[in-house]
């Protein structure tokens, strides 16, 4: 699987003796930290979107975007927004924040004051923590602690910097040695439990979005209103329509974000590079932000991802094909988790062009339609 | 891969003929519905959780579920959670609802009057509209349309009964159908558009709790406080102090649901199993309910998924390793989404039931740290 | 207080022997049935907001508001939107739908399978239900009940058209005789409890919006930009850009609409109307829907007000003061409360109006500034 | 109105001359500041809860608490729950934390990189803006800046301590001085609004739980069975299951805190107490945290209000029967903010222990019922 060979099977290319080369450095390797019970391997097709020119901070030049999907169409939609974004002159993109990684303890108290007394030392200076926190990991940063009081009961939200990993499993272990720590320092702890709440995994909370977590990305495209209706058949004036509707009504509703589809942008994107696929619960959080110009008909369109977790080293990024998908991004290992960061925001900006685009032009399920059979 | 390999390493078993053979399979189907710019597969380590011994409605007897993750210690902590249901004497599963599969367009008008008669004539008798809903599937049926005005704008969601696929794109052209019908019926309609906010897909909404999506499911075991505290060292009358401080940090930071990991359960069940993986964002809302004795020390404890979107037919579920996983719990084809739905459940009953026990003992850090190197 | 008097000070014209007057008759309504410990009354001051030109179906003419509030500048803002409005040719009013008023209790049982029927019988005929429910009162009808299993535990939501009143108090003993019956009928259930999370009352709540709850009323102004800026200095241009990121940073934090002012104008309405204020929490979700033409420069503004609790009989609508505000706009007593509502309605978009014009014209702080002292 | 008058209609001792007297000083007073076109009062009873023993920081005694509503019931019942913490021993209390008050403009940029550089610098170092936003206040203490971008939009939430006062008038003087400073200082900024969306004002939202707004204050009680069975006729036991049960359906509803009455108890004091009302919907935010120990069958109860905004100075509180409201509590003028606080918990506890009581023993109906003929 390579960049070259997007317009052909590539794997046709490659023996019966690799592939069974490849399932046993697979087994070795995941055996040893991914995986229990291994009973062997599920198979995701993977198609490349693209190709997409990218103006960014730390992606820059033309990229192929390796999805894993079995929902036919997203791939297709996704290279569609992309064709739009490289005849509008490609994307701007940046990561304006790194949120970081959190683990959240909880704490009880015999009384308020003992609670209060906690909590209040917990906001204050807690430098004395990071030898601690910092001692197992050989990249992760203490950057912050905050705490709430709830009762007799504390949450402490333990933020750290996880480099280039996404950093679950680093954060979790420093925590429980900081946790140690704390436990010394403050005997009037009845009672303490490792999950509080507050530490936004795997959820779509507004604890993300104003506390952070993940890199904050954005990508950002300006696109005349000829290509738009060349390429999706859409008038652009309809986009800012359909994002002020589907935001009251997504409201109504008490959706966190009125995106149409990133969540199935970054699933695939998550799946083909390795990462951990749940965290799309707390990374599909998004925002559009439109700024049409009636009299140039031009539409500047930014979308915002706010709180995305990625990582280019550990977890899954290490696995045979999952590492192949990234580095056809030129996105894996140390020094290149903006970089995804960034081309994650593309492609959702890229199918969210495409997706809207559909939705306004009522030719979202005609394409949708023409490729499925059930 | 098969429920008696799964103490070892079954690919090793296959030649590196039967894999090329493979992959060509899997070429030839992916390519012509679930994929475009087809450029090879990524493989995901599958892991079996279990066994696990279920008494449910439509699931019975002992299985293991497959669970596609490079994320360690989650097919282990799951098989933890099912030592404490075995234990425990087995699982009861239901699914108590089929809430069904939605599409929602949306209507503008030039004046209140007409946005208000056509959003009323659409929540009185909609059986017209059946004929057109229903022309291009032969599975799926309109089990209702309701509608909403906000100012001159209507959304209306179609909902329908998908069968045994999980049914986003069977209800999608089915939508356009109907659609149709509208604007012949409705000449006041000035626009309209695919998507108007109140589908619920791939969101965490209160749309689909209090309206439904998909099935809902109810997993229940009554745990003896010596099972847990032998399996997970945690003294049983800890997980309600758990579940109440949880959900109250939960609600301040605006989380839907205060459920612990079922995201993680539900991802690698659904890679697994060929599911539309994206679906985790809406499947993922789930409950706990708990119900503790401390007289006899017995902990009844409900898991209950409300909005689970699952499909045993259409989709990944027919790809050659998604289909095995499928087969492995007896779940692959029609009239068996039922028995999927309670084992997604079940699943992720048993992982909340190790990963609060690891909590709740402290112990879930060194489970992870024993397993993970970074 | 009358309409007439609006520009003077009314009290002044009565004597010291009518005030006392006016104390006793308080005294001798209230004390049945508003208040207990009664120690005497607060006074709170009460502006009239107006004229106001209204073309609705139910309100017509020209009205004057009372609002009762401490909080200088709030008369004098609504009153500013009025202008606009009047100079815009007036304000369209429409209740599209009544959603009434609810109560939910909770139920337990032993066992899922009887949760199940339990859940399933309540959303099916409930017409056997329509004779304890309605017996308890002249007005309520009962219009709605919709039930929600969890687990072994179900919350059925009983919703009754409340006529003129409010009716919370009224669907509260309809529910209670209600669920004397459904006991008889469900001799399977173990516990209840009168309330269960899903009546929607005095809470922000999609409860409301999804499911009904009061009136769904708009109101509707086209305003021209040049009477925009003449009366607030606002280029017209600038509201829909401060709609959609008020609306996008709103999501963040997880508010349920993203309107600005309308706590404010609904408070000060229902506390001089006799209104249970505290239902301000569940009325005040609200949402603007603008429609900009640049090329005439002409901004369409709907306020939909999707569930407003409102009464013009009952509670604290007889009370002397509180009847006399209801007087000045029309809206003592039977058949009059659909007017009232589609006052609420204009209100809130006049205050709308003049509090995005003075935030985006940067005079708001201004205006607050030059009436305060502290 | 005084408190030893509590138990007779105290104004019955006032002459006709005292009442049109006070009604002249009120118009004096409030035509300067607090309401426009000012056209009479509003008259609203008040009803004394209580005696309620408080063992607090700031409130330390027996206290009867002014609660001003037309809804029946109300003052009975918080009246009920002050007798089961009497007979408890009393009520501890405690503010926690000062959050502040709030005002949050927002930016527009020309670039994501301006719009990031500005967002960056708000981040750091912000005591350059001290002296500006200081300026127009003897009291406010600017206290904390944050910001957020969002694509080329920035949000800067600007958090003063308005010590005695609630504050938002004076917030936002400051703001805006503020903000011209900042407009100074970065000419990169394009456009600007003194309303962005994360103020938190009078709105349901987590960015006040998160990030505070107003006083966290506590109130706690440990109740024994006995107690509570004698006074409310409810088994106790009963009471965390309701907790449970409402805190879930609640989270399917979206609400944003499972308490159950607060709105009424806040709305009721804040009308008597000269408060700005509308903040109950800031303000109304609480939870319950239970610890109930079956073997003693005593239950330990916190109320926790995480943002209540209070001033014991300033708006409304000098207005003259709101400021006997105040004085019959002991909390009017400065430094008695803390102690306003901490009795609106109490009251706050006080009517959820009642209402719950009522909706487990099945008597709030029947409670309500007797007092309401409509």
């Amino acid at each position: 699987m390579s960049i070259e060979s997007h317009t052909h099977y590539p794997d046709q290319l490659k023996s019966g003796d690799t592939l069974l080369q490849a399932q046993k450095e697979l087994y070795e390797r995941a055996s040893t930290s991914n995986i229990e019970n291994f009973a062997g391997t599920v198979r995701i097709p993977v198609g490349l979107a693209g190709p997409v020119d990218v103006h960014g901070e730390h992606a820059r030049g033309t990229f192929f975007i390796p999805m894993a999907t079995t929902e036919g169409t997203l791939v297709a939609s996704t290279s569609r927004g992309m064709k739009v974004i490289n005849e509008s002159g490609g994307v701007r993109t940046k990561v304006v924040s790194n949120g970081g990684v959190q683990r959240a303890p909880v704490f009880e108290f015999e009384s308020l004051d003992d609670a209060q007394a906690f909590c209040t030392a917990m906001n204050g200076d807690w430098s004395w923590l990071r030898s601690a926190v910092e001692a197992s990991t050989s990249h992760g940063k203490l950057t912050d602690i905050s705490a709430w009081q709830l009762g007799r009961v504390v949450c402490v939200r333990i933020t750290m910097d996880p480099g280039d990993a996404s950093g679950q499993n680093m954060v979790s272990v420093a925590a429980q040695n900081g946790t140690g720590e704390i436990l010394k320092k403050f005997p009037t702890i009845r009672r303490h439990r490792m999950g509080g709440g507050l530490s936004g995994e795997k959820v779509s909370s507004s604890v993300n979005t104003l506390l952070g977590r993940g890199r904050s990305v954005v990508a950002s495209v300006t696109i005349p209103g000829a290509v738009m209706k060349r390429i999706t058949r859409t008038d652009i004036a309809e986009i800012p329509r359909h994002q002020q509707h589907y935001s009251n009504f997504s409201m109504w509703g008490g959706h966190p974000a009125a995106n149409n589809s990133i969540a199935n942008t970054l699933t695939a994107m998550y799946i083909a590079a390795g990462q951990d696929v749940a965290t799309t619960c707390e990374s599909r959080i998004a925002n559009n932000v439109l700024d049409y110009d009636s009299e140039k008909d031009v539409l500047h369109w930014d979308v915002h991802v706010p709180t995305l977790t990625v990582g280019t080293v550990g977890g899954g990024t290490g696995l045979p094909t999952q590492k192949e998908c990234l580095e056809i991004m030129g996105c894996h290992g140390p020094g290149k988790v903006n970089r995804f960061a960034e081309l994650c925001a593309v492609a959702a900006l890229a199918n969210e062009i495409s997706f809207w685009g559909a939705m306004c032009s009522h030719e979202w399920i005609d394409a949708h339609a023409s490729l499925k059979s059930r």
